[in-house]
């Protein structure tokens, strides 16, 4: 650019020496510029660096947290029911085959730019043969998403990303939900319609911290979301377990009951 | 948190030892839960190191940037004058006293989080006393900014923040602002509603890299926005020079005239 504006320079109306010694300014400035980006890019592969210590840091308390959650039936299930964006993915059949996911790991590409894989873990279940669903989020250089994932082996009749057209309006149904999709056609859409929001928010929201959303459902789209959240989350748990005691299914969703 | 849940989980309708384990798991999660937020404070703490070692290091580039930017005259107002965001501060009287307008320095803060500074440095002037305008913007613990900044000592009849309602019409005024405020208002303006955009363009987009400000105007308001932008700024710039070739005013903001 700044040998563009050095031809385009000599066009001034000004005395050539003064023209010369801008001129020159201009690409000294630029000099200069290049150095303070090549610091900015050192800079960041510095932070990137620290950023994989910490991720290598961490990965043996995920560990013994995934160890953990196993203890616990049905903790997966419902932090993702209790979880805003997700729950809104979730059709009553999806919550019925998450009843058997045990496990969830996260793992970021050793570049961390490049993306990362979330894996969920199955115990044996009527739905499909698969022990291990996966799906990998690769970032190219202009990060735009691109993923791959197992194919799920459904069980005959069991394969829920094609429910809705097999059973349009299942009876007994207690919920309807307006999109018809099932949670598992996460695993098969790879259109690369922007970034996979879904893999983000279980990247980004609930794996950080997956145990506040185990223990305390998201108050945001309720009322009184400003006050005391804790105290007001219980609150609200307790009244769902009396409101909903008589419901089966509900356990699923209330650590409390 | 935990402690709380401990209480309800003991409604529970489970086996008592059942129910204990559960409770132990999600004593243990959320202890090693901490151990992870404490990796992240760590790991936030090692990041903001290197972001103040790189500070540094490139401090001395700031500095022979600027020596080299003092010898282009009208460097900075041509800069601003270019910067969408920035001209449309820009008042005719403003664009004159900013000719005065050698040094531009932003610093951050040694903890980066609370706060940076710039100093305008201006030669002597009609318009004012100081040799330096600064403004200071300071960041409490929930990022919320509070400013201070150098009076301005105007010279009689010239103080541009009160302009609009001393000289609400002048005559032969070139261009009308719809917005009658002076650039020299964010001295002295410190109502902490939302964050200072001027200071944050002025610190996070023209800072980095002014020079590319200084020789190609920004054509992002303009047709064509995303055709090759060098090539295209160039030959908007050699129009404007030609259309606005009689208007004295321009080559303020045109380093190629």
């Amino acid at each position: 650019m700044v040998e563009i504006i050095a031809k385009a320079t000599l066009n001034a109306h000004q005395p050539v020496a003064k023209q010369k010694e801008q001129q020159e300014a201009i690409e000294h400035i630029d000099e200069v510029q290049n150095e303070i980006d090549r610091l900015n890019e050192q800079a960041s592969e510095e932070i990137l660096k620290v950023e994989q210590k910490y991720n290598k840091l961490r990965q043996p308390f995920f560990q013994k947290r995934s160890e953990l959650i196993a203890k616990i039936p049905n903790f997966w299930v419902t932090t993702f029911v209790n979880h805003p964006q997700v729950s809104a993915l979730l059709g009553e059949e999806d919550e019925e085959a998450l009843h058997y996911l045990t496990r969830v790991e996260v793992t970021e590409f050793e570049d961390i730019k490049s993306g990362y894989r979330i894996d969920f873990y199955f115990d044996e279940n009527m739905y499909f043969e698969n022990k291990v669903l996966s799906k990998e989020i690769h970032l190219n250089e202009s990060g735009d998403p691109t993923s791959k994932s197992t194919e799920i082996k459904w069980k005959p009749g069991k394969d829920l990303t094609s429910r809705s057209s097999q059973t349009p309006s299942k009876a007994g149904k207690k919920r309807q939900h307006e999109d018809p999709e099932s949670f598992f056609t996460w695993f098969t859409d790879h259109s690369d319609s922007g970034a996979d929001e879904l893999g983000e928010v279980i990247k980004d929201d609930i794996w950080p911290n997956p145990l506040q959303y185990y223990l305390v459902p998201d108050m945001e789209d309720e009322e009184g979301e400003d006050e005391e959240e804790d105290e007001e989350g219980l609150d609200d748990i307790d009244e769902e377990g009396e409101d909903d005691g008589e419901e089966e299914e509900d356990d699923v969703c209330n650590p409390l009951i």
